[in-house]
């Protein structure tokens, strides 16, 4: 079976490999797809999105997710299965949670804190490779998701808030929530919350982010505007996005996660 | 089948990751190479000489290459075989034609911007994933190549010029073509273009670049100067670079991708 | 079999991707675990700390090591067996032994300059290409350790000295050993080191570091204290760490690698 994983644990360090390896050690034949390890550190919510955005793309399988400020306090681990058969596994702390429900909600919980497929000790710090990579391992070689913890109440997970995009005299106040190595923004609004804004394809955007006020084309993709030019653009996962052909858009707007922005027809 | 990347997408995002979920989906039993996701973001040229240089060392194989600041226009995705029995797939924007040349050249090459294989609804900016990863997916399979596109004449494929080097006034004029972690320097010469300068191994190099002048030793590798001296040696491609014993010589001599450097007999 | 792999190379080049395809031309059916390519470059102690941490996490392999600085100059390139039966690779600067210490010592070692599994020709600057990946990759197909190169005393085999700890007037002089990218700092002392200073669990610690004095507590995991709260804490592999909670606490202290810190009890 496949076990997928996303982290933030980066690539400098030897976290994700250290993963790796006791899966390997657990579930020789299981094998092991780095969807990220990228996620901002400490950033719940980036993985969060990431994770349920990726989730379509990758074989139906044990998706490991940890991004874990709260690792060693009381915050529950769990393992679940969605509707839709796919495993997860990870911090109890929203990360999962717009996954399994895009997935079709969470068929079976538990809370794998004191599962008996943990590496002993447990240490305080490194839960990715004490606790949920052997729970995945196990998994992933046919272990039974009841046999890995306490039932839980799928009721009681934790779930994350997205910020709200709304319409505030005829403009989309939006948000910022991603941005890649290219300097591409990603935003909470999607094709839908445009609809009542007048922003079709080819018009003309007002942005107004940080004081400042910047023009962008509602285009389809990047080489539909000459380079150096501000297009606003649904990205591959139809969320809306900013970019600059050839350029780096969050860096010339000045823009980081959470970031407000206003869009208006101009 | 081995299916092997080569990318700007860098290890920043879900990118890599998205695409090896696609592969693994249709091709379970294709094994997957990370040549390099480090090429400069657009750097088509970069991306082409690494692919180049790494090719005689990756099994025979499918060999995705994807470095597409045009993704989205009406550049053309092209999918081919060389004359040594080497599948290869990527954007039509000169990435893959040094490979190929030194493949001994394009056997068969069919366009598979609207290939069958592709993942509908094709984004409009992230081909990896819904063109090139699907259809190299299914050339691993061992789907025919003549199956995955529509046939093109090998000799309209899009090439990439390199910088010239040239000798002036007994002086090898070259140009940089890479940078790499420790801060060594790639050029475009090789041992030919040295023939007529008199630059010997344990000569003395004189090295103009940007109004400055630096003096390096013509050595066979880092551990024959001291600590933080300059060497001009051949590199594992064998091909010109400069390197600082311990150091970085980009930084020391402010060198970068395209910059041109004079070198002569001191 | 399982090759591992650790390295200086980074993920902005080619090199790892290089190694995985001459491995996988040699020996098709080796996996390959990416232990780290995180080492800060020419950092051959950090290595060596990384390869013993993470050894008891990785099935038993070939474990090959490269952080090489003297590549090319007259260093030997070994192959050694050691005690507990894992297989290891790498220039013989030290790199291996603090995990060959841990593995109960070295059974069997061969000098591999000249090895017959070597690429031809050898280059002067990229060993792990064409030296210790193909080395690695016959001995995961089963060849014979004696047959990788010429036997040579174990006892000859080059050792790293650490910083070493000790006690001052009641206080732990230690040093810094790594820095990772939450900015946890991993400090050259552990539990034992700690028993003459008085500080448990819950005691409040005083560091003095570059002329600076700061307040931690002694505490288990990063969310015993409050956000932007420095601690002292036992890491993942049973060394003394200083962490902020959701903070960067190398970076707050102002330490890097060998810096000198005084512990004390306030």
């Amino acid at each position: 079976m496949i076990v997928c994983l996303l982290t933030d644990y980066g690539h400098e360090d030897e976290f994700v490999g250290v993963c790796h390896g006791v899966i390997a050690t657990i579930a020789p034949q299981a094998r092991i797809i780095d969807v990220t390890h990228g996620i901002p550190r400490f950033g719940v919510r980036q993985g969060a999105l990431a994770l349920r955005n990726t989730l379509p793309f990758m074989p139906v399988g044990v998706h490991v997710a940890i991004v874990d400020p709260q690792v060693g306090s009381e915050r529950r681990a769990v393992a679940l299965r969605t509707e839709d058969g796919r495993l997860m596994v990870g911090p109890d702390n929203g990360l999962l949670s717009l996954a399994w429900e895009a997935a079709g909600g969470v068929e079976l919980a538990v809370d794998v804190s004191r599962s008996e497929h943990r590496l002993e000790p447990v240490s305080a710090t490194f839960h990715g490779r004490d606790l949920f990579a052997p729970v995945a391992a196990r998994l992933a070689t046919g272990a039974e998701l009841a046999d890995a913890g306490d039932p839980i109440d799928a009721a009681t997970l934790a779930r994350i808030e997205l910020p709200a995009t709304r319409i505030d005299d005829g403009a989309l106040i939006a948000h910022v929530i991603g941005v890649d190595r290219y300097g591409n923004v990603g935003l909470d609004a999607g094709h839908a919350e445009l609809a009542d804004t007048g922003l079709k394809l080819g018009t003309t955007v007002a942005i107004e982010a940080g004081g400042e006020r910047f023009l962008a084309t509602r285009a389809a993709t990047f080489a539909d505007v000459r380079a150096g030019e501000l297009i606003l653009y649904e990205d591959a996962y139809r969320g809306l996005a900013l970019a600059i052909n050839r350029g780096d858009a969050a860096q010339k707007l000045g823009l980081a996660d959470g970031a407000e922005l206003r869009l208006a027809l101009r």
